[in-house]
């Protein structure tokens, strides 16, 4: 296993990487230290976990998908949206089929099969994850308000937009309500 | 459902102060700027899913109960090592049940019942996810290392002594000889 | 004196944690990069020497207290107020008799009559100290209302009503009419 | 006293400031994110109440003199060593003359005589709280040298070869052996 | 040419720490964590081009200048307004003289020339360069703004009012009104 | 020119995301905290100058191209080397084209000139603005290592073989064993 081992280990590096790209967007909107596409994606497979618990989803699957959705970035960085003019982004099965060659093949098909999942859409759990992709960025906008950044509504607004359960259509209403804080008032 | 979703994104607040709590422990190693508990979990999550793969137990399930491991922080901080001396650290399920005493049931009893179960370490899930969190600290120790943090071999050992499974215990190896751009060069 | 030196050296250095460790109550308030401990204790420190010229006690010893007040977070972390619900905090006391165990015994018996001054609240100076310690959360609070944090009158209020003496009473009204940039206009 | 509250509100304000300002020198070292004035300022006090205990002079009074060794910098910040040769450096006692000028007339001279006692050095505690500048940027040294910068030996032997004091003499050799781990390992 | 290069070369280490070195007022302003000289060096560079394009000027010339404009404060630090109250501000091409002294003739005169014309303020694109110095300030007042910090006023109108072409006042008079996220929208 | 004011602090507000877009390369390297593609640009520009000086080349041209060289970054980010694999990289021409379509004729076609120029490497001019892009990489390569970065081998070899003036050449040498520090030595 030893070569095995060594890919593996390897890999785990590379997933590293996220924990130090930022998420490109909110340069644009003004945040000069905005948060790294691994905090990103933390919340959002904490909330794909709860959005497929109230949708009657699978939530394991669901975080799962959630998990490894941004994964390619460490080869490509985060493509802000002002990119798509310019330039056409990959497919990312394709580079997840580069990051995993050389896995020992368990770990390669499992990862390979929830980043495919994800990217088809067609499965109750890929959609309440991407809906928890899109709910983060909303509560992270609101965050970032919060905080003082001012030019933040079209974030919310595509966001919200894009929300397809119900569930995560409730809770960015809820959302731009409820207080951040509330949670210590209980 | 209007309670239950303000319930639901005030819990999503919540979390979100994992993304900036710092892991405390590298203060003591001397980084002055580390990764936050988010970064940390992330990349729990995904080792976990790796080790649970070449173990024979089940991914995603090992993934989510990484996933919730450290969601306490919100409420203690990151209790540094030093801090056993002088406290006791409190069960994790009871900060648990605080925190989504007031969500809807079935988002309730799923978390409850994960940080039960990555408690219990009863299960091969739960010990591929600790092993996860465990091997996770020897990667961003060996990282820190290579950006100039001299002190971290406390931590590398440290990490190193808990691990249970032999696919930790392998990836850990390889990890400590393996180069963190060797993903770069294939 | 060898051993002794090595004793104050490494003390020194366990002081220098001081200047990693973040207050943590500022992450809940949404602040992405906040503050150290040290930052803090610098001015808790001034703010004491103030209130207690004015308040007719003994700046100096006041400032003393001030210096010591928070040096045992570099053993348990700043805890958070929401910790209090889930474990016993230490007594002050108590990490600091572990802290400088190991010093000459001036050096030691300097700090620790500090340190058990400081928590007794009994002399003027220890209520002047910890007046200060509030204080300086206050005037921190403001300045971050003013980079743009909305979330801060939890803290305001907090310590405004915590204040015993006059002096830092009327400093903390003051503070929240003046600018914090007065000073430069004058 | 509202005058007098206000003025002493807008002096902590500015007092502030020395949380954000960050220590030049350690840009010239290659440091891009060093410490602010406020956070060594916290250890310069801290380490001239050591120095001071064991030599024989006044702690608490070696410690005050410290506090505000370096509180002109809200008005010039923080100039290098490399100024020198292109202009000269303002006397303190005239900048806290400015500074303190509105304040009430206890608080007013307990400053002046502050600074001006340390800017003098005819005092025992002046020489302690000046060694515990020297002292504590040799310590800061070391740390960055132990988090991987590699040119800071002049700042080192600058800081060594002003020291005056047997005591922080003596702290120095043993901060260049004893490990800035040491104080867990106990 | 051996001398000559690795006088350039160190030269070109001494540039490099302009990207280290905050601007000091916006610490000033509330900011903790500001832009560098580089950052803003670049867009000043930038702007002059602009500036002298619409002005009839010179743009390459008008860049040029603006590109050297504060590489001297390598030596002295970016000095506050608040400074100027206590020291007499240096000659830039005094420093200038100092730092060029080992370079090869054609590059020396080169950058002594750039900054002997920009200090003069003699030529149009030494006003356009100037120009642009103060309406970069003026964009970074409101970005900061945008980005939740309140007490930028004072730096907008100090800006504002230094600006010497027609070009400039009305880019200054434009970005008050529209909005930075404009070019996204377009 | 209202319209034209507008659209010229559009642009300049454009121009200003370049101070929050971090260099990506830096990432993979194991730099948690990179420069800013501003802080990198005004330092090619610098080098551009003085490449340009001692090959007999217009300083002013060379700078100048290099003081555009990175600005499509806005719209796209800083692609990383690897995802040449996976994208095709765009006509820096094309989004230059779209930045500057509503400039008045002046600035857009100076810039468009510009990037043009620059992008063809025709010129000597454009040459030497290349090698200094290169050079400064190499230079903050030898910086970071001098922080602690170990992992920087890559990045020097890329940018030393990548040179093709001869003075972009002998300097690249120089730093290689000239100490950061030596300017402060003289």
């Amino acid at each position: 296993m030893s070569g095995d081992a060594e890919a593996l280990a390897a890999f785990a590096y590379e997933l590293g990487l996220l924990k130090r790209i930022r998420r490109s967007g909110w340069w644009h909107a003004g945040v000069r230290d905005p948060e790294s596409v691994a905090e990103h994606t933390m919340r959002v497979a904490q909330l794909a976990a709860l959005i497929a618990a109230e949708e009657g989803a699978d939530p394991a699957r669901a975080s799962f998908l959630a998990l490894w959705h941004d994964t390619q970035e460490t080869r490509t960085g985060d493509l802000p949206h002002t990119a798509a003019a310019y330039l056409t982004k990959p497919d990312p099965r394709r580079i997840t089929a580069d990051q995993t060659a050389s896995l020992p093949e368990r770990s390669r098909e499992l990862i390979r099969a929830a980043v495919a999942e994800y990217e088809s859409r067609q499965t109750h759990e890929a959609r309440c994850a991407k809906d928890a992709d899109r709910l983060e960025m909303l509560l992270q906008a609101v965050e970032y308000r919060d905080a003082g950044v001012r030019r933040v509504d079209g974030w919310i607004e595509s966001a919200h937009g894009g929300l397809t359960t119900e569930t995560a259509r409730r809770m960015a209403d809820a959302a731009l309500t409820v207080s951040p804080l509330s949670w210590r008032d209980r």
